[in-house]
This record gives C-alpha cells, sequence and structure tokens, in this order.
C-alpha cells in the first residue's frame, strides 16, 4: 500500500457517514488527502455550515504536518498554547487541533494521507474517521 | 431547486468523470460549490497532480465570484489581463480563468452553486462539467 | 524507489553543484522536494542572492503541482499567460514557469518529489537538475 | 566574521545530526538562515513530517526578526501570548515561540544569520543547535 486510491478515499467517506448515521451525529464533512497533505476526495452533508471544508482538511493537514494526530494536537494546544497557535499561519492549510485528524500509515509504516471529519463532537468525529479507515481496509496510525 | 444537495453533488462528479471515460481523456478532478463558494464535493483521480483540487476550486469560485463562467473569464483575462490578475490575491480560492467552471442556476436563475473540472484540455474540462450538471437534473447559468 | 532519501537529497545538491563549477556557472540555489512540495534539503552558493529558495522550490513545487517540468510550465504561459499565473496564488509555494525544476519518477512512474535550481541560465539549471538526479541513481519524468 | 558561508551552515547541520544521534533523538530538520532571514542550507531527516521546513526556518526567523533566541521569544510568548501571535502573520516564515532557534553573532556581536531545529523536544532541539554552531566555531548570541 503506496497510497490511497479514489475508491479507498470514497469508501472512506461512505462509511464514515455510516458511522455518524448509526451514532445519530449531526452533518458531517469529511476530508481525505494524500500524505502531502493534498485533497483527494471531500464531501460535505446537507445542512452543514461554510467552514467544514476547511475544519476537516486543517484536522487531517495537521497531523501530517506534525507527524501525529490532531487529538495529540489538541493535548499538545493545552499544553503549549503559542506553540501550535504558532504553526497555523506557515502551515498551508492550517492546523486545527481538536480530535478528528488521522493519519492512514502505510505497509511501511509511514503516513500515506490522513483523514479530516468535523461536525460533531470531536470525539465521534474521530471515531466516524476509525470507522471510515477500517471499512476501506487501511490502517490508523498509532 | 434552492440549493445542490450532497446527493446532486455526487451525481455530477460520477456522471463527469464518466463522459471523461467516454472521451478517454486525463484524469480529472472535480469540485461542487455552494451559492458561496464553499465545497460541498470533491474527487480528483488516481494519477492526477497535486494542485488539482485548488485550480477545480478556482474556476467554480471565480466563476461565483464575478458571476460568469470561467470561460467568459479567460475571455476577459485576454482582454483585460491586469484586471483578472489583481483578483486572485483578492479571492480566498483565486479566480482561474480558464474553461472547466461553470455556475449552476436555481429555478428563479439565480446561482445555487458552481462545478470546476480540471486535468484535460480547457474545453473539454468544460464538457465534463456541463454533462455532471445535467446528469444531476440541473441547469448551468447562460 | 517509493521516497527520495535525504542521502539521495544530498547527492544531488552536491552533483548539481559539480555540474555548475564544471560549466562555470554562477552561484547555485538547489532545492529537493518531496512528493507533496515539502521541503527536503536546500543550498545556496556564496553570493546567491535573497529569493533563492523560494525560486529554487517554487520551480520545484509548480512542476509537482501541474504534473510536468516547470520547462514546459513556461511554455504554457507564453501561450496562456494569464492562467499560470492564476496558479501562483493559490500554490503554496508559487509556481515558477521557469525551466530548471524536474519531476524524479520513482520506479511505476509516479511522482517521488521534484528538484528546482535557480542561479544561472534556466537552460543551464535544468542541466545541473538532471545531473543531479542522474548522479543519484534516480530517474526524471519525462 | 560577516556572514555564514555555505561550507559552514552545511558544517553546522552535520554537527546538529551528529549530536542528536549521540542523544538518540528523533529525526531532525536544521534550517541555517542569513542576517535577513533567508535561508542558506536544509536538511531533513528521513521520516520527519511535513511542516519541518516551515517549523525549523519559523523558530530562526522569529528569533532574527525580534532580536533574540527562540527560547525566550517563548518565554515571552506566555507573558504576552496575544502580542507573539500578533507577529506569525506579518513575518514571512512566521515567529514559532518554543526554543530551538538560535541566533549566530559576527565578530561585532551583530547576528549574521541563525540557526532553527524541531523534531524532538524543544530543549533537545536547541542543544543540536548550539553543537552545530559551536561545530562551525561560530558564536551564538547570548
Amino acid at each position: 500500500m503506496r497510497r490511497i486510491t479514489l475508491d479507498q478515499a470514497n469508501q472512506i467517506i461512505v462509511a464514515a457517514f455510516a458511522k455518524g448515521a448509526e451514532l445519530n451525529l449531526k452533518p458531517l464533512s469529511v476530508a481525505v488527502l494524500d500524505a502531502g497533505g493534498h485533497l483527494l476526495a471531500f464531501q460535505r452533508q446537507d445542512g452543514a455550515s461554510t467552514l467544514r471544508a476547511a475544519i476537516a482538511t486543517g484536522k487531517a493537514a495537521g497531523a501530517l504536518a506534525l507527524g501525529i494526530s490532531s487529538r495529540r494536537i489538541g493535548e499538545m494546544a493545552a499544553e503549549r498554547p503559542s506553540f501550535i497557535a504558532s504553526l497555523g499561519p506557515i502551515s498551508p492549510h492550517g492546523i486545527v487541533p481538536a480530535a478528528g485528524g488521522v493519519i492512514v500509515a502505510g505497509d511501511d509504516g509511514a503516513p500515506i494521507g490522513a483523514v479530516g471529519i468535523t461536525g460533531d463532537t470531536s470525539d465521534n468525529d474521530e471515531l466516524c474517521a476509525l470507522a471510515g479507515i477500517a471499512a476501506a481496509g487501511l490502517t490508523p496510525q498509532n
């Protein structure tokens, strides 16, 4: 597994939405990025607000930028708020420090992309990201 | 018809890709935006280069920004290059002056969104955008 | 070959500088980027002016953004100046339309990175990029 | 000593990596800037994440921007977070308020450049910067 295909990206989104429906969550927005942080696929459910593409992308791109999940970036932001805040302006898609951005690992453990979800609580957003990654037969980075 | 639903956005993308396959085009990237220029759905076919999300979005957002197709923006750019160039830095997603960005009109004629496609020639990109809009039962702005 | 290692990036730079010395060129600046357009290594020879990191990066990043060499982007810019100019503001490192930015292809033909050189004529810059890529045992994209 | 040569910049990077290996640190990224904040040399070790060039540069450029080390900028950020946060968007390479960015002083005490390192803890990043500067026969600004 060297990269996420478009078919896999679409599977991730469909499965993430299915998880959201199962949990009766608010409208979700899901971005799937390649290893370099460039968008492969995105969908925003009806009723979601206007910044959702940027937030979903900023969770996933931030994870790739620092090599850790956006949940862990959120924890870093609690300890070192000025450091994390300083990275937003120098990161092409920003750094959104809240759970829901998960790196996808390739067969050698290196990142092959990332998934970012926003719309419900950050914990629920992350649950849906993990469900989507699993449904596509892919592996989240620990 | 007052807005593009996610189902319609996905139909647009599927039909645009089908048109691309029928015409044997290069890998395409398709963005569907709401009336405010915010992304509803996006897909990038395998093998497309990294800036394609930005280019597809920039065609569609530029069309909405000026109220005309990106083909007509391209014609304006030929006549008034400095004017069109000046708009890129002040438009959130840029203004890409090449065919392939088409406004979708609602039943009262006002824009309800736009489609932007990049990957092949601009003329072919636009053909696929029009095919996608028609397949979703929607109407391009004249 | 799935990615450019730091050792290979350094080999590219050393060999590019050797080619520049052999041809008695002006001070060169060489950037090596990964497939996502993120810097792996950079060196600027003594006497080069201040924007050289940005220019070298902009040639390489532009090539990856569009999937073609910066020489071909320069040719596109001659035919479609407004289109190429519109991409600068929406590309994280800009798009520099002049020879000297060359994509490196992996064993499956997909990009694994790019080299960008500036300092002498664009033709000479490109010669040095190709020399560097060959010296590292890598393959430029046709 | 009026400026950092490319040879010295490369020595700084090699010695910083040696210090990182000695201390068994995570993959490091090292940027060396001239007095104007423009990149002279950069290397990112294999396995480092994508934003590392920007972070290393942002530590070094921030130090030069304010005339103090990025460690002291971090201390200022703890006391005056809004002030430091306001500088990021108006600084070409941002201001990263965490240890690891060290100014190099010339023989008259004025800055001749700066080193920025990221990858491990900020304290370790700074240790490697100081080791690199010393190995090149240069002097950190007190």
